[in-house]
């Protein structure tokens, strides 16, 4: 993660604590997408030259926080001068046998669609963070997606153990990473738009912008939740293995249908919706 | 390694390949200080705007050849955007047994000090390539420190093999790395400047920049040799263990005496020498 790529430090956009979290947070959520269980990370810190020390002790040990909690080693890395912040985290997970992993290749026709938990948070958190929208005290769960994400881990390792055929984490938005699962698998996913999970504040967010809600939620990376093709058969399983873990809830958003590999999206009438990409970066 | 702090893509310093190659093999060279057997290595590529697409794959290409050359699987990665062409690898090595592994801390007094291969080799081709000094056909041996370093693997497998004490690869500069052993043993290492063995070229190099060679071979890091410490009596093992793995010969540059922990270095006359950093970044 690079600073002004994907983070800034300036205007309370985010403290160093919080680019250590996320840094390890989204490598970690790699790994929550294929049902691993966390192992090592490696964190290489590029900072800048008159960066303080202890902005960088900050940002280390909210990391190792972040670490423990999730049952991750942080085994080792390295520190050298860089033009801007800039944190590298590798993160190695395992699996008893490379059988119980879940790619992102196996969606067949007939599946189901799931995600977790709920989404656009981070888009909006964003918005409010760019000054494009108001931090009103509805905006807290959204700006909490972008400052502290938490991987699904524990959610991941149930979803695999539940038989997906499939799982990706939604780090490029959800109408881009549903394409990389259709596309891997040679299936077509088809998205309700209307059935998407918002996570507070989302609605209001995009009332504020002039946008339909769905496009910080299809549209926008960076949530961290997990997308997932199943049996229709496995509902029930699918469900009660997620809540289990937790106060995370599945939400069911598509089917895989013949059509071309890759994903599509429909409005509530059932009509194509292209989803562009929001602006999401600057 | 950054581009612009640990390397240059401009005035033909580096090709896109040779970064590539030294990037995995600064990392390689810490999993042959401690005697390991190189496993997985992770890459990611921070790439500017506008950076062309064959360039960055000659890079990964080039790292695949030294993995693949060096029993290293290039496992997984990421590509991101970055201000300046930024390479991130993370290396891990294995042993059957944690007692199989050297660390810095095993130094007593007593024991030699000894060096793989040839010294100050970078930090001239560093000068050539700034323009210090002049590109003679003799520099090549210096100027290919710089761009295809050799991480010393089998050998430090060797050492290792050998029953040395301790052992660190020379990333900051002899000096330096010879003063992490001494501080983490505490134990003190005395090294003769003049038993120094010198890359090709080196001395050259040094008198048209009118500087002692030893500056070159003991103040400048990124020759990735290994320096370690051994039994007096394990000296004639330690030899052969190092050149059965082919043409990198050991020399023999010091003592552990007693002293204040760290490393110092004595010139012909047995005098003290202060070896100041040689300007080997910009």
């Amino acid at each position: 993660m690079v600073e002004d790529v994907h983070f800034r430090l300036t205007n309370g956009w985010a403290t160093p604590a919080e680019v250590g979290h996320r840094a390890l947070a989204g490598a970690l959520s790699d790994l929550a997408a294929m049902g691993a269980e966390p192992g090592e990370a490696y964190l290489v810190l590029g900072l800048p030259h008159g960066f303080a020390e202890e902005r960088a002790l900050e940002l280390v040990r909210e990391a190792i926080a972040l670490g423990a909690e999730t049952g991750t080693a942080i085994a080792g890395g390295d520190v050298v001068v860089a033009p801007v912040l800039t944190v590298s985290v590798t993160a190695v997970g395992w699996a008893q046998t490379e059988q119980e992993l879940i790619g992102r290749d196996g969606a067949v026709h007939g599946d189901i669609v799931g995600v977790t938990g709920r989404l656009g948070g981070a888009a909006a958190g964003l918005a409010v963070l760019e000054g494009r929208a108001e931090a009103t005290p509805g905006a807290e769960a959204a700006l909490r997606r972008v400052r502290r994400p938490r991987p699904r881990l524990r959610e991941g390792r149930a979803l695999a153990g539940a038989g997906v055929h499939a799982m990706i984490d939604l780090s490029d938005g959800l109408a881009a990473d549903a394409g990389h699962i259709g596309r891997s698998s040679g299936a077509h996913l088809r998205l309700r738009l209307a059935t998407l999970p918002l996570e507070d504040g989302v609605q209001e967010i995009a009332a504020e912008l002039d946008i339909p809600a769905w496009r910080l939620a299809a549209g926008a990376g960076d949530d961290y939740e997990l997308c997932f093709c199943a049996s229709p058969g496995n509902r029930a399983r699918v469900e009660e293995a997620v809540s289990a873990q937790g106060d995370v809830e599945v939400s069911w958003i598509g089917e895989v249908i013949p059509g071309a590999p890759g994903a599509t999206l429909s409005d509530e009438r059932g009509d194509d919706v292209r989803v562009e990409g929001f602006e999401h970066r600057w």
